[in-house]
This record gives C-alpha cells, sequence and structure tokens, in this order.
C-alpha cells in the first residue's frame, strides 16, 4: 500500500463514504446571469450596515472578537423580545446547525426531517453516524392548508423543520408547531432562515417550549449572505449546552458589528422584505397565468412547475442561455419543478419575459 | 421530572459533563489594561489590509462567500509554495482543528498530544467521546535542545504537535517532526498558529508525506485575531477529505479579502514580526537578569518562571494591579510561570519597570 492510500486510510469512513462537496453554480466573473439560484436577497444591505462596517476597519481587527458576541447578543435579544442568555450567535445558521448535531446527537441516534426538505440535513447526519427518518411533504392542492398537514408521528432525537419549507415554500404555524412539540417527545429544531418573509414564526412558543430550538439567519432577511451571521435561540439552559461545542471565537468582529447594525436598521429591512413578499405575490399569478403549478410560498423564492412536461431541466436550460439561473433539482419527486429566487421587479419582470420566450419558442 | 429536565436529557452526555465555556479575561470597557495574556499582535494589521476591506464593503455582501475562499486559497498557496488544491481555508485555525476532528476521529479513537500545549484538544476530545492520550513536555534545562527531546512512542489516530507549544514557545524543528512521522503511524498535526515567530516550519516536510496536515492562521503574524482565518495545507487528496466536512460557507467575503491582502502584503508582516523577535529577545534578557528561568521560545510570548516562589500568582495579581494582563495557568505544573505576550518595546518596558516594583516591593 502506497503511502497516500495509508494516509487515506485514516479518515473516518462515515467521511470517505461521502460525496465531496459540489458547490452550487457560481457565474463566472465574465458571464452576466442574472442569479436567482440561492435565495439571496435582491437589495442591497442597509447603509447603515455598511456604514457601521466602514467604521469598524481599524487596528482592533489585531484583537480577537468578543466570544460570545456580546453586543450583536443582546441586540439579537432585544429585536426579539429575548435575554441575551437565550441566544447564541454562530457562523451563518449552518453553523447553528453543526453545533446543535454536536450538542444533541450521538452515533446512533436518529434525526427526522421533511423530504424535500434543507438538503445539508442528511449530510450532517453522515457524519454523525446518525441515522436519518425522512417523512414525506406532500404536495398541496388547491385549498389545502400547511396547517392541515398531519403532524408526523415520529420517534427521533430531533426533528428537523424547515419553516418556511425549502423548496417548496410552506410555513408550518406556531398551531402546528405547537402539536409537534406536543406528540414528538425530542428537540424540535424550527429552521427559520426564511422566516422573515411570512407573517408567523415559532418564536411566540419559546417561552413554555425548552424543547424547542429556532435557527434565524441575517443572510436573506438582511442581505448578509456575504458576513456569514446566524442565531439560535432557546431556553436559557439549552443555549448554554450548545456554547460549549462551539469554537471560542466562532463570530468575527466585522460579523458581529454588521449583524448588530442590521438588526437595529429593522425598518429597512423590513421595507425590502415587503417588496420582496410583492414581487413574490406577482411572480406566482404570473406563473400561474402561464399554467405553472405555484406552491403556496412564504419565503423569498417560489416552487413553480411548468405545465406539460415531466422535467423543468429543458427549461432550467432554455433560461441559463437567456441568461437566468435559477434552480433545478435532480432528484426525483423535484425534477419536474423550479425554484424561482425572488429578484428585483425588473429581474422577475424580465424572467417572466423569457420563460414566455421559452414556452413558446420565440426569442 | 419538569420539562426543563426533560429537554436537557437529550443533550448528550459527552456535552452534559463538560464544563461550561470560559471566556479568557477581557478588560472591561472602562479598564486600561496593557494586554499581554492572548497572544494578539501588537501592531496594527497592514494599511493594505484595511484598505483592502474598505474597498470590499458594498452590496456584494448581499451575496454568498466563495464556497472554497478560491482567491484566498490562490494567494495562500502561491505564498507558501503549493497548489491551491492543497490549501483550507478555515474561520481561525479553531474551525480546521475541529474539521480534522470531524474528518478522522471515531469514538473511541485516541488522540495524541503533549501536556502542556493547547489546551482545546482535550475539549474536542471530550466532545468527540474520544480517548486522549498526554506525553509529558519537559522543561528544558540550560544547554537542552528541544531537538534532542525523544520522539513519543505512541499509538493514536492523530498527534496533536503544537509548535512553537504554547505555553512554552518550543519549535519543534523539521527534522525532528520527521522522525515523528517515520515512528508514528497516525496523523500529525503541526499546529502552527505561531509559526511565523520562528526560523523553520514543518512546511518542507509536506511533499513526501500524506499523513502530515500543517495548520496555520493569520491571527497572530498578521495582526488578524478579529477576522478568523486559519488555513490547513496538505495533500490534495486529504485536503479534499477534510473539505467534505466544513460548512459550505465557513470563510466570509470579508475574511477572504483580507487574508488575501495580509498574505499579499508579506513584506509588513515580516517587519512587525522581526520587532516582536527583537522585543521577545529583549525581554528574555531582562527577565533572566531579574532572576527569572525563561523557556527558549520561538513564539511571540515566553513562558517565565519567578524566582523564588512555588506559585506565580501573586506576581501575576500585582501585575493586574498595576495594569497589566498577563497570563496564569492555575494547572499542576504551570503555575510557577507566567505567560507573556510580546508587545510593543515601550508596553514591554511598563511591564518590566512593574515587575521590578513588584520584586522590589517599590511602585
Amino acid at each position: 500500500m502506497g503511502i497516500l492510500d495509508e494516509a487515506l486510510e485514516l479518515v473516518r469512513g462515515a467521511v470517505r463514504g461521502m460525496k465531496g462537496y459540489v458547490p452550487g453554480l457560481q457565474p463566472s466573473p465574465g458571464q452576466r446571469l442574472v442569479k436567482l439560484n440561492t435565495n439571496e436577497n435582491p437589495y442591497p444591505p442597509s447603509p447603515a450596515v455598511l456604514e457601521a462596517l466602514r467604521s469598524a476597519i481599524d487596528e482592533s481587527l489585531r484583537l480577537y472578537p468578543s466570544p460570545d458576541a456580546a453586543a450583536l447578543r443582546s441586540q439579537a435579544a432585544a429585536s426579539h423580545g429575548l435575554q441575551p442568555a437565550q441566544v447564541l450567535c454562530g457562523n451563518g445558521s449552518d453553523e447553528i446547525l453543526s453545533l446543535i448535531m454536536r450538542a444533541f446527537v450521538d452515533e446512533g441516534d436518529t434525526i427526522a426531517f421533511f423530504q424535500p426538505s434543507y438538503s445539508l440535513y442528511p449530510v450532517m447526519a453522515a457524519m454523525a453516524r446518525a441515522r436519518i427518518l425522512t417523512v414525506p411533504l406532500p404536495r398541496l392542492s388547491r385549498g389545502e392548508e400547511v396547517r392541515d398537514l398531519p403532524v408526523p408521528s415520529v420517534r427521533a432525537k430531533i426533528f428537523f423543520l424547515t419553516t418556511p419549507n425549502s423548496p417548496y415554500g410552506y410555513l408550518f404555524p406556531p398551531d402546528w408547531i405547537a402539536s409537534l412539540l406536543s406528540s414528538f417527545r425530542g428537540i424540535v429544531v424550527a429552521d427559520e432562515a426564511y422566516v422573515d418573509f411570512a407573517e408567523e414564526s415559532s418564536l411566540p412558543l419559546l417561552a413554555g417550549n425548552p424543547r424547542l430550538l429556532i435557527v434565524r439567519s441575517l443572510s436573506k432577511s438582511s442581505s448578509l449572505a456575504g458576513m456569514r451571521v446566524g442565531f439560535a435561540f432557546a431556553h436559557e439552559a439549552m443555549i448554554a449546552e450548545i456554547m460549549k461545542v462551539k469554537d471560542s471565537y466562532n463570530v468575527s468582529r466585522l460579523a458581529q458589528v454588521a449583524g448588530s447594525a442590521a438588526l437595529a436598521d429593522d425598518r429597512y429591512a423590513r421595507a425590502a422584505r415587503n417588496r420582496i413578499v410583492a414581487t413574490r405575490a406577482r411572480l406566482t399569478e404570473r406563473l400561474a397565468a402561464l399554467g405553472f403549478t405555484v406552491l403556496p410560498s412564504r419565503a423569498n423564492f417560489v416552487f413553480a412547475v411548468p405545465p406539460g412536461a415531466d422535467n423543468a431541466r429543458p427549461l432550467y436550460d432554455g433560461l441559463v442561455r437567456r441568461g437566468f439561473l435559477v434552480r433545478h433539482f435532480a432528484s426525483d419527486g423535484l425534477s419536474d419543478g423550479l425554484r424561482i429566487s425572488i429578484g428585483t421587479d425588473e429581474e422577475i419582470d424580465s424572467l417572466l419575459a423569457s420563460i414566455e420566450g421559452e414556452m413558446h419558442g420565440g426569442q
């Protein structure tokens, strides 16, 4: 056996068996594509955030950041009616999800989630050698409501509930989550990366439910995907346990500054959010008029199934040729649709024109 | 059992048993302390870094960062004579160490390290339910050299070698590490957070040794502790395995910009490094003249044992009263000394005056 093979033998079996990470398609520098594939906010971050960042660029960057991101933690608590001890700050909500796995999931434990939902959960399970239990999430027919979906009856350490769901956009209302918390005996993680585009969240449930962990992100709601700021909200005793497993300095000085400034300028984020919600309604209506089936979304994207074809890949390819990058999932059960991030009104108008062009074979 | 107890029952036993994280002592805003306790670089980051950061603060922060930190990865490779595929970028070197654990260490595996060395290793072991094997690191007497220390004979998945060691400051020369790689059959992690203050590193060993992983940080060498930029250097096949276990977007846009600019301005970092090395020599000499035993350091700190007392705590407390924060470890075998970060010449001069004051009971 060669020395490289000897070295690779030392890698965990669970990791050797995993596929390498394939980054999402990113336009190359020369390529001009309207990017509607990764649910970024089409509007810039608040000017107050950019200004706060500029003011923070000084020699203090030589010093370690606050280990618990104290100022950001206080701001996040104040913005959500919580105590600072109920908040944990992370390097994006992906890190928060990893920390939750590290705090709660032993080898052989089970984690449960809807299929489809966030594709990171099975990857995290593989790394932790955890078992996976998936619950099929049906497509709602006209007139059906998310609140009428049966609460899954499962046994697991954690139920990861993406709400709003990706890629379907369904929001699970607080009453539904309360039912889940009653019937399910494990931890419910309400993964609310997209919740700011909805009207309700699981936040009111936090007070009476130490088994509820809420995960948030500033990536979409505050246009800060590039800064990596995520949160967990939970009972302070649960936060204290998760805190034990994080790296000492997991949130950089500038991420702390950007996060605090973004939360303090809630009016700006709210205005951008309202524009996105209005554009979402218009896109939904126009796509429906073109014969698409559009699932009821409370997120900053819609899942839309074009008429008359089993697979939306040809439409996806046609849109790429016309300069639009949306998301097509090759996996079973999703390949008939496209997930389209809500861009600006101009972007969505030209996307719609291109979709019409593709459907009618025009330019 | 109450609902909170039920929730806490769901935390992993390995985590429940851990002590909560206690952040290092940070001066409160009103407190004016010269901070020589966490090995930060006393000089500001390069002006080129601050300028690059200012230029990067724009609406692109709404977009996710490059998943593999492509530009930073290329710059780090070029700066170290490597290929980009041999480099992994992380949210500080603490994240790199966590990723290495996640890629290589299964429950029940053993990790080995010198005692004393970086206090994070046993914490990582506890989280992974890994066994710990510690090898005592002796204090060198006058005339003894690190190269003469026997290579430990251990069986483990990983040997974490802090080099230069903290808190002793010993640099393990490449020949010594080559011997370790020959006799030890696991992964050798050369944790080189402080190596830029030394004259040699394990980098020349990388080509022939896929079992060698080198961990670096810009926290100290480039005065960027606040930005969180760390690296792993290794064989590209090993990097590809570690890459599988990282979060998709683990390094923020601004951290990528700061890291690239810092590495590109090597001359600046080199000049600051040379000042620190000169100050280290002067501090070592002056402390020795005061009767301290000072271990031979190749890092940006020294471990110094004051004369005539079993415990350096009273001296530590006296220095705090005089406005200086250094590091005292209460643990067995370290309580007789102080770890002093190398500050500016002015800071070290006034520290020395205060030490003299403490020793002679003066002001």
